[in-house]
């Protein structure tokens, strides 16, 4: 593999040095309908996630004292290059929208006092309105902030007690991979189809780890470049990290 | 009709007059992915529209030497004040959705010359990213503007001829109804729910009639109302003609 | 466009005058398992109404001493000329089917004061047994005489009091479109396929509009050609009105 | 068990002795839509019976010589006392629908000779517009002379060989019960939810057994049990068969 | 019946006589999890029943003081020579499916006695792990040893009464077919597909039918025929009642 | 790492050292329909595991020369403590079920030269019979099982060339987990409930990461936690190669 001199001077397609993250932009609020919403871009990747707050738990959580945080992610048909069909009219959900929902939900939860939440459910929706690699990363990141602002929603309709502390941390996720041996950091879709492995890590505003899924989608990868890809990605989610606290107008 | 200058001081929630639209906007382009593509707001109700255009038609139409046009009309979860369960989710279509979507396909399929467009596919994707009543209307003025930058985009990759006029006309749509009496141009929600009597009204930007869908919602309607609804009608569908074409850089 | 007095000269396929409504018959009571039923034939179409009375109102409306009527429409799969596979075999329901039983419910609801029929439940099926054309505007006509036999029975049976007047109104439709210039009355499939316009009108007994449906299958109409497809339909109504009172042996 | 002269003096509910059929009505060409067409009563059970003729066969037949029979079997949602849910609005078809489909198809199946058929389809509908009981044998019953009536409109169309023998013979149905530990044919809904042994019988005009379906509802039955229902359905059938001969008009 | 030295002497492909069983397993318990379970094997065929019970009865039964008893059939994907589709995958279940799932129930239930039961569920999965012909008639036959486990599991946790009867009789079952004009028992793939007759019998310990369902698959099969088979299935099922109760630990 | 002797003094509850696997089964050949299988046991969870090679790929991969490996993953409804609604019945495959054939999927296809093994699709089927923890990573253990019996039967068959070397590596998979602090191998489901984090790992013979999921079910995990993990993995997966060699009668 390359010395960590040659990486940082690897020019990719757009410009960026390995390391670098694409341009990120978060639009707090972009929905008026929601108790939480954020559009996020990561680059070409746009991603709406809306954070909808409710009073009550699903049945089976009832009277726990426990509230319920769940999410939903969907592309709309022509957010990629070349168009699907919904999943609506398929009269199915696929593999990979169930496995990317699920991952935002736990992701989110990991940082979420259930208890402080109260018997209330908050559930959000990430709909990709134009993809370009990073689709479940953005989304993550987006929810986040979405979900802030309901809990702030919330607490200011004294929905919640104003003293709980419902957010126990932040939350962020980034995609890192392999491109001809050399690690880089957030993937586009052009890089993305490249990458020998690829991985999702997504780690909280203190820097622990809330998932990581590594895949090798080329040759199978040692622990030296997992080891290298790790820290990538940890030093791209305190940035996300900033971004977000920034967004929601918090001090870093 | 009733007194012009009676109705013009009627005063609605948002200070319009009875005959006035909402604040009108059409982004062309909002999506790089999509041959065309329109975001369009009618006041606070926002739908994306994408154009996706391919070559080949259905199975059923080849040898035929003429060209396919289609819509898909759906609402995100959380478009609405409240939280709705998504149809890929529950595995159906709702008969709502599939309603809208097949008035959006004829209604730019009136205006298509499918001979012109030759043995292409071009289907209309009609995202409600937020609702405030309108949507439909708004989908197919927005639609007719993604699908204007697609033919556009096929002549230029000389997809079709040079000279096929594929677009015999504009289109465009509006919603009127009949609150405490009073006629009013383009409903949002909080009027739409109190109106005795809906119509949603397709017209060409030639001034003819492509659909006429008048509902009682409330009481019957006579033949006077639905005159003074129509005339209503086409004064508002004028209007956004003369957008759409200012939006698509043409002369009026 | 031809003047009146063409138009009444010409003779259509079947033989009949523009204004003339195909032989209507309808049979009270075909099924003996409903609480009200109705076999409605408008030439060779026949489709099969039938009105189903229970007690008690869908979840949502509970305790607001309301009713509910809702409307479903089928077609057999060999009801026409080729067959078509069955919805329940697709496995879910087309947007034609979804888009007329919405039609038909909207209809007969137009027409009852759900106040005065109390927290009951009154569905109505209309499934047709045979298709030349106009299958919703006969499934309409039939349903309301299902429905008035079903209220009947309920009378009959105590379960809405005595002197509620349940119906406001009777309702019937009909179908119109524009065949080589002229407008023509309730038209059989071998003319609906050829009409540049097509409109479905349903008009209560005291002659007000409940909805008006106009498609331009083939060229816009203009405001002028509307006009006299809706004098078509009024007077077509009229006619469909007077025979449902006989059938209900009711006085005009 | 009761001895065979007391037997016949047994009064059923509808005055019938335990050995008597219902009142059977065959209608050849209720419909006008399809190839063949026969509207059948059994009593007040009434089943639709349509044979729609295709050239051509499935896929996975292709080039074989041989034709396809196949038969799909349902029920109008108010053709019994209360009403049910359309399994196209539920999304699936029951096990009791498939059920039913199979025997019907493989009872045509049994008297079809499919290479003198040729390379052609034939789909048997049969809807159910009223149920009393028994609506799988009057279903076959009524499939068979839909099917001879599709198969002679072939014939005329010269779809098939003039001298083709399509049909092997003639087939059947009927059911039988024990009620009260007295066999008896032809069993309408009220007495078949009191029977404690039930069974379906399909026999060829030529007296041979195609399907023979009985089961234990209440007790286990013996082996003279089983013999004397079988008893009573070769005799119901014969006297079936006839009435399919008559109906065709052909010479016993 | 033809001369019972002859037939002996007919070998099968496995050398069987006709009246012959194929090698008969079933082991009691093969899964801990389930309250009871066996995996029965005729010959190479293979299938897992266990039997849940749990307290309480579905919402339609609730307060009548009986239990229920049901029962669902299922293949695995590569139990049989080719590999099938999985019905999760294609989102239904097929009419064979369904059929012999609603056939295993009703076996079952025919020799339970709800009431002694009580409000409890009995719920016995039949997945088919190797297909060899013979699969229903396996499962019935397993299922019982598991529904045997299972009541008396539910007894040592006092969840019925200790003297309650639950099992009125044991159930066993058999297929039995015609093969080039000679009736035999337990028919294996091979035979299963060159059977003209073919026939399912369940039949109690005490020899009563609870079920005979006979399909002529080529030829129709005449009454001489149909006694035959029926005597064959009664000699089987003596043999697999003696395997169940032994495998239960039961004296004959 | 903490010290070894520690943690080798931590008894689990069922006696094994933190370092330690579940005693490890593998029938191989256990279904004689497959071309491939292995019936694997760690500890109480049991899967059967079929491989299907069939000549031909999708259509979207032919003419390309290369092969194609896909899985599927299934629990039978009784294979865990309560019993759990067929995913057929309910008419679509959950999230969890789609999210682990993907793994297995993509595990497989991560040691497999498609190239080698020409236009020829094998699908791995893992159906869990009975579920104790660890059923996704049993899965793709005993898949390469049954996989590498399927190529080795395909190169007798003479289907692949006899020098192909279609397997590249070896794959096998475990999941590790922290426990009260204390990182644990091959967890059963008492363990895996507990974990505050909880990780799968796919390694090749080799020693190579395939997959590494990692999930903070409690507390997220630092970078520590997360070396100590991939230590365990990494060990047991090496062991558990060893065991698939063995049984395929392979040199180490």
């Amino acid at each position: 593999m390359t010395d960590a001199t040659t990486e940082s001077t690897v020019l990719r397609a757009d410009g960026r040095t390995p390391g670098q993250l694409r341009p990120i932009s978060i639009t707090r609020g972009w929905s008026t309908q929601a108790e939480g919403s954020a559009l996020i871009e990561f680059g070409n990747t746009r991603v709406l996630c809306t954070a909808s707050f409710t009073a009550g738990v699903p049945r089976w959580l009832k009277g726990e004292g426990s509230g319920w945080v769940t999410a939903e992610y969907a592309m709309l048909p022509r957010a990629t290059n070349t168009r699907s069909d919904r999943e609506s009219v398929k009269g199915k959900i696929g593999g990979r929208t169930h496995e990317i929902s699920r991952l935002i939900g736990r992701s989110l939860r990991s940082i979420i006092d259930t208890k402080a939440l109260g018997e209330n459910t908050i559930v959000l929706d990430c709909d990709v309105l134009q993809a370009d690699g990073g689709t479940r990363t953005a989304a993550i990141t987006g929810a986040y902030v979405a979900l802030a602002e309901a809990v702030r929603w919330a607490r200011e309709q004294k929905l919640i007690k104003p003293n709980a502390r419902v957010l126990r941390d932040t939350v962020a996720a980034v995609s890192v991979g392999i491109i001809d041996g050399v690690p880089m950091l957030d993937l586009p879709y052009v890089e993305d189809v490249r990458a020998e492995t690829d991985m999702n890590v997504v780690v909280t505003g203190s820097g622990k780890f809330v998932e990581v899924q590594g895949t090798a989608e080329g040759a199978p990868f040692d622990r030296d470049e997992l080891d290298r890809l790790l820290d990538l990605a940890l030093a791209g989610t305190v940035e996300l990290s900033r971004i977000q606290r920034e967004t929601l107008g918090e001090a870093a």
